[in-house]
């Protein structure tokens, strides 16, 4: 960390500072420039809170050079992290392709999705049990039973499946699920991280609507810093004042959080658009940009869907999208 | 609800969407134009999800001529719900300034702020015990003992208490709490909302970073359908491009919220703009524009605050802005 | 300006970067830390690019400590600027109103509406000549026309006229004109601007619906830069995701612009909102917050009005208004 | 145009809103639902002003069936627009990719980029001679002169040259440029847009910082309305609250432009990220989503550049990228 100190610092509010900073077991090294004071903080300052070493009134700005985030860093682990799954690996060569529901409605709509998008090529299935909804009165999904169904589609294909979790208390329901999805409401909901961070089991951490880039990796940081260091990272777009789409998909996101972290990162096109349409050039453009995996809501009657029917795409739809992304993945020395 | 059909709408379709939507109790009365269909959906269309109309390919438009909530709806309900705590009533003429740091660190800070803020006019206290941080190595909170100093500056000052929750697990030690907080960060996490709705207690809502206004709504219906109708709405700055501020915050959300919503709506000058000298005259923005209460961080030695300190005012800062407030309210036939 | 160079910067690439700021006439003084060295960049920095020093491999961060505004900068202005049009005074104590209809119509409407808000206390008439519409099949304003029909208005009440200009080449239609409008679209039409800059009357200049309170000052720097120094800012509201608005005004952006700058600050509370039931509100808001004035939408007869209807208060609504300005600026010691 | 009535509308009030709407030469056709009103608006509605419709207090809510574009508009020219320029054709099969610096800055850097992006398969050159720059005090790039060393860099290469424009009183100067380019700040600079719609030359327009889609369609249609239908769209990047990126890459914005309208639409991937190592990734993410070209910025000398170092890639970057563009194009059935 580097502080610019104000010109007309008082000696006393610098040694304040230089008290608080040495609380945090860092080393500090001033350096007296012809116009411009510098204080050098060594050690591992991610414990340095920004915000109050600039409520000192002797600070003119201060810049973090290690970034708040460690086990998180690429930095400390320069090889990517690989998470298997079923036969799904994540951050390796091959890019495994989640696929299913936007909520799980009743066991033959989500076996029969389940058959239909492993035949095109899916290596793991999603689909809603509990559902974050902005209104009390939508739908909340089926909870307990719609991991049951999951489990018995899983039973039925082999598919290992992906689900959100909504609170610290379902956690023993999940005892079974392959990847445990948080959502983007949930993406600061620090005490669910927390918990989950201390399961041994593949987490999908999706970025919240609001949140920086470094934000969805300090709140990856919270679950691993729990010991689960199995996290997959999910732009799913972000809000912006364009209104054609649901969400803006930030596509820069995935080279910039591969460039940071060593985690695999992944792309839901279909929430990031909210149109069906949308999902195969926004599942090509994430391919293309580096995305390690993807996860597109498919339902075999999005018209009545009793969720997010118009960005669902049809099996038919996913089986004609899957070998474009295999063409492009070959071109870009990847394989679906 | 109104629906308008295309021109080319297929029958099979049209059929399909009007049994979805009389499958949620709604009466469905079709009528043909010269150009376009109009089908009126009427009885209560809340729990119909527009997402799933829109999906069908029959629909041209939709557009709810109901709002999505109920219990928080002025409609319903056009008098002012007016909620007491200690001597602050919000909702009520007079405006309650709730005060207090934004982390609760020892029994001489709190009970310290909690006497001078009182002597200034504040009628409740604020501090954080769970601090919900963007970082797992910043401080935490004290937790549960951050409460307990917190009930003995209480028993110190006679202040109310007001204090953030962040899961539904820590809702026993929150018994003797005042008024429980909501943070940004929670607005959507619907479990905690959810349990919160059960209990008999006020709750203060914090409208999230980029959540819209409806859907700030929306999770107050989600507490008022539980049965807990005492919900405080509180504007606390949206994310936008400007940097110089922490936050941007949206002063017309007030006018707007007054105008759908019976529900109190208060203003935190101190997140929205994260600099301290923006705290007097956001605040005089606030109750000129109708705001029912204000909360302000305020910290005894902001310079050493364990978090936000370049957002906390002093007691002395506080002492001083109170009488601006209170004659500014007096301008607009108020009271402080 | 102070540079953090890298710990590991090649001499050669600190050497090209010295020499970069010494072409403009910069000083520079070096001084190595423990850990990290330090250029301090001394004299006028305002015309270095930090792009283009961050582009120097060797640099870590770079950060200005003089702003790169200078003729706008309240550091080297501190007293405000005052800027008197017929009895308005902007920047003095008294509060001016500019009121009147988004286009001029016809004479009767403008001299009516013009007649109307002189009796409810406006000292400035508004109304659009060339209307900058989203649509080329859009009403674009009756151009020189307009103007006319605006300097009749100003002959039969005396009051002041404020009209928006969209492109140099009309620079000579509005020598009349009072006080001449750059838009939100065109606060960065820089060659407009320079124009602009070389005449002897006060610009009023909207910030853009996307620009921070930085650009919005560099954008007065450019008209100031050429000479002329009478600008008056005026937020009028940014983008961001809320739709329930047109935009977002941005209320802290008055007390911040009052710090960094001497220039006179307005808001325009009716672009701000697009709704006529929140232009009280917003209005009493700015006021209490430091808003020099006001610039506030009024036609004698919004439902047929050529643009911005919706936004539109009536005379009669303007009268009610002003008492209540008028009332609340007294509490904040000031005038309407 | 669709407009649902109020059901306590005001026959006055209904009358008069169809007496304007007829005014526009539309036919008002009524259908009287069980509990809701329509009015079809059949005819060419796109010189009605919503937001004066909605100014009418009948109206609860108006929708355009048809968009308020025509010329730009897929549905009323189906095909693809094809621009030829020199050997490259916009909209057709192939993807030409436009290269070189943000600022002209002698004949010796122009020509010798302007060789090294040609020998790697770049088939025009940019190069800024305008320059619209945030400071006055900034660059302003060499103006005239900077289009005589394009024309010069043209001669030596062949390549045909793209550069912005500022103000329609510097047309006479592009008589010899190939392709003029408005930039982001001026895409709703109406007056500049008219009068490059009077010319017979492919314009490149670039979406505005905080422009919706269709707000870029209406801009292109001032270019057209005037005659002047070659018209390239370009996504540049727009502004959120991210802060890593300069910009975010809204990269959804290809192929919704690409379906609502026949122009052709091309990436600036070095504006949208502002940094060199993202305008790879960027590039392979339009390409993938089916952008007709790339404007790519290319420096023989980033670390001494003018303007935007930072974001400048090398002539080598370069040579490096264009063979993995022409492997994923093909991989699209495509070519670059």
């Amino acid at each position: 960390m580097i502080i610019v100190l104000k010109q007309n610092a008082s000696p006393a509010d610098v040694e304040e500072l230089t008290k608080m900073l040495e609380s945090h077991n860092a080393t500090v090294s001033k350096t007296v420039g012809a116009r411009s004071t510098l204080l050098d903080v060594i050690g591992d300052t991610s414990n340095i809170d920004m915000d109050n070493v600039m409520a000192n009134p002797a600070v003119e700005s201060v810049r973090r050079i290690q970034e708040p985030y460690k086990k998180a860093n690429r930095k400390f682990h320069p090889d990517n992290t690989v998470i298997k799954v079923g036969n799904a690996i994540f951050g390796g060569g091959k890019i495994p392709v989640i696929a299913g529901p936007c909520s799980v409605e009743s066991e033959e709509q989500i076996v029969e999705v389940a058959q239909a998008v492993k035949e095109a090529g899916a290596t793991l299935l999603r689909g809603g049990a509990f559902k974050p909804r902005t209104s009390p009165y939508s739908f909340q999904g089926l909870k307990a039973d719609g991991i049951e169904l999951l489990l018995e589609a899983k039973a039925a294909t082999g598919l290992p499946i992906v689900t959100e979790i909504m609170s610290p208390a379902h956690i023993p329901l999940f005892e079974d699920v392959d990847v445990i999805q948080v959502g983007a409401r949930n993406m600061q909901n620090f005490e669910l991280l927390k918990e989950l961070g201390k399961l041994n089991k593949p987490i999908l951490l999706k970025r919240g609507l609001a949140n920086t880039i470094e934000e969805l990796l300090m709140s990856a940081e919270y679950i691993m810093s729990e010991g689960n260091e199995q996290v997959i990272l999910c732009e799913r777009g972000i809000r912006t004042f364009e209104t054609y789409t649901r969400n803006t998909l930030d596509v820069s996101a995935v080279p910039v959080l591969k460039r940071l972290s060593h985690l695999p990162v992944i792309v839901d096109p279909s929430h990031a658009s909210g149109i069906t349409w949308l999902v195969e050039p926004l599942s090509l453009a994430a391919i293309a940009c580096g995305a390690d995996g993807l996860i597109i809501e498919v339902h075999n009657d999005p018209k009545h869907a009793l969720s997010d029917g118009a960005q669902s795409i049809t099996p038919a739809d996913f089986a004609r999208l899957m070998p474009k992304l295999g063409e492009l993945a070959k071109a870009c020395k990847r394989e679906v």
